[in-house]
């Protein structure tokens, strides 16, 4: 596919020299703490950690949490400040992930190229795991600290309102409504907003927070957030059509099969690439008042428009 | 049946003159602080919204958050500031049942007299409602403030640890892999510990909590709300057996039919009325120190172990 050929002519060429690095780095870091944070294994009962342990740790590419703590360095914070925050974000990413799995909502056999959650523990267990890892989201956000300008209740609120009934629930319901139905390219969006931008959206202004940002720089972040977030999940639709399942580690074709909404349904393959790049060029312009501090964050939303599962 | 009869002899005779006047006025004012906590049923999207309030408005006796205020009072705090934590808490008790009576949990039909949340509004959204509000009770109990000796970070932590995995989700996992199976009186009292003990005990700690009480209350109302709670799981076991589904407003004998763990099946009906008796009156035993102060506490108990349903 030529979304990430053609990006490289849009996009402002401001890539880290070793980002595959960076990333390995921050993936060990966050999966480091994530390990920390939760409950061992062997805690009774078992079935319950290992179910949570076990999407978890199931090879996620731990985009947000890496964003976070990335946008916490963009405005000169530490990642040790950021990482409860960004562990949070990733098991509320996780819980949304293995409810969404459910027979009673996607019906999905396979995420990350193994079996989901309820194929292995069974639904009941599933949905005890989504809930407990929502729950712990909670318990290790309560563990950061506030900045000067950003209080504890503040942050935690960014949080619930982003993981809550107007924002990632919001756009799981009208994905789940609109399954079937003719939805429009603005009601499309609507669901994107909600189901992908605001959790990313959220996790580059805790980053912000945690590093007591200025107002200018949480508005860059938030702008940078939401169009990064937009991208992410045009792509998704995107390699949805044009990817095997064995590459995606997850049921290819599913969302034609299922007759949902996506971009390339709505608006064509070709558009919906000039729409990830568009939106990834505007998620490079809102950095640049960060003067090259902003270079993780610039390189994390090229390594998401030019993925290919 | 006798409990209530019986344990008047048995009980500290100290409740207060106008129990149910007091009850009606914590409900009321319980009721009117959690319509304004949670999101207008009219906000997008609608369903959710609507499937939260069905729940959370179906007529629960407010018993959790009643303690809560009640163990405020003891403490010689206000109604005001333990709120949002009685509120909270009502919000993780109602998920909790939403997601309990789904097809692959005890699939169960009524609930207080009403379909349950999945017979009105589907498994999808019910499962998405359910989760919506255990998200919006750690935004409510964010908006609590701290007490000069028990900061947020410990208030909000304190209700993690009892919703999380540890507690009451730990409950519902053994209670799920119980079924059917022989259950021991020693492991029957590790899920009902969890199941409903730690959200009750949970509930008055944070009541004190809030009103800045002393060490020696904070373990006084430890020792109270998991004796109360034990004892109220008891009572829920031989109703389950002795009443009938108009009374209770869920499917009575379902616990026999499911060949689920009980008191009344493992130790019999007359004994189990013995250790509710007895859970209460150490419940009160752990009052002492209030002297008077806590009658509302002592009036909450009572009732809990002489309700009908």
């Amino acid at each position: 596919m030529s979304v990430g050929s053609n990006s490289v002519r849009m996009a402002r060429p401001a890539p880290p020299k070793e980002l595959q690095a960076y990333l390995d780095d921050r993936t060990a870091a966050i999966n480091h703490a994530l390990d920390h944070f939760l409950p061992p294994a062997r805690t009774k009962p078992a079935t319950i950690h290992q179910a949570m342990r076990y999407s978890l740790f199931a090879g996620g590419k731990r985009i947000r949490p890496a964003l976070c703590l990335a946008a916490a360095e963009a405005c000169g914070g530490s990642q040790d400040t950021a990482m409860p925050l960004a562990c949070a974000i990733e098991c509320i990413h996780t819980y949304s992930l293995i409810h969404d799995d459910l027979p009673a909502m996607d019906d999905d056999d396979y995420r990350r190229g193994k079996l989901t959650n309820h194929k292995v523990f069974g639904e009941g267990i599933a949905i005890l795991a989504g809930d407990a890892l929502l729950t712990e989201a909670f318990d290790i956000a309560a563990q950061s600290q506030g900045s000067p300008g950003y209080s504890q209740q503040t942050m935690l609120r960014e949080l619930t309102k982003a993981a809550g009934s107007s924002q990632l629930i919001a756009g799981q319901v009208a994905d789940l409504e609109g399954e079937g139905k003719s939805v429009s390219a603005r009601q499309l969006k609507y669901i994107h907003e909600r189901k992908t931008s605001a959790l990313l959206c959220c996790a580059v202004r805790l980053g912000g927070m945690s590093a007591d940002c200025t107002a200018g720089q949480l508005a860059a972040l938030t702008s940078f957030g939401y169009n990064v977030g937009l991208a992410f999940q045009v792509i998704d639709d995107i390699l949805d059509l044009t990817q095997t399942s064995a590459r995606l580690g997850k049921t290819a074709g599913k969302d034609r099969a299922a007759k949902k909404a996506t971009y390339p349904a709505i608006v064509g393959l070709d558009h919906s690439r000039r729409i990830a790049r568009r939106l990834t060029n505007r998620a490079y312009e809102a950095l640049v008042g960060f003067k090259g501090k902003a270079a993780a964050l610039e390189a994390l939303a090229r390594y998401l428009l030019e993925r290919d599962r």
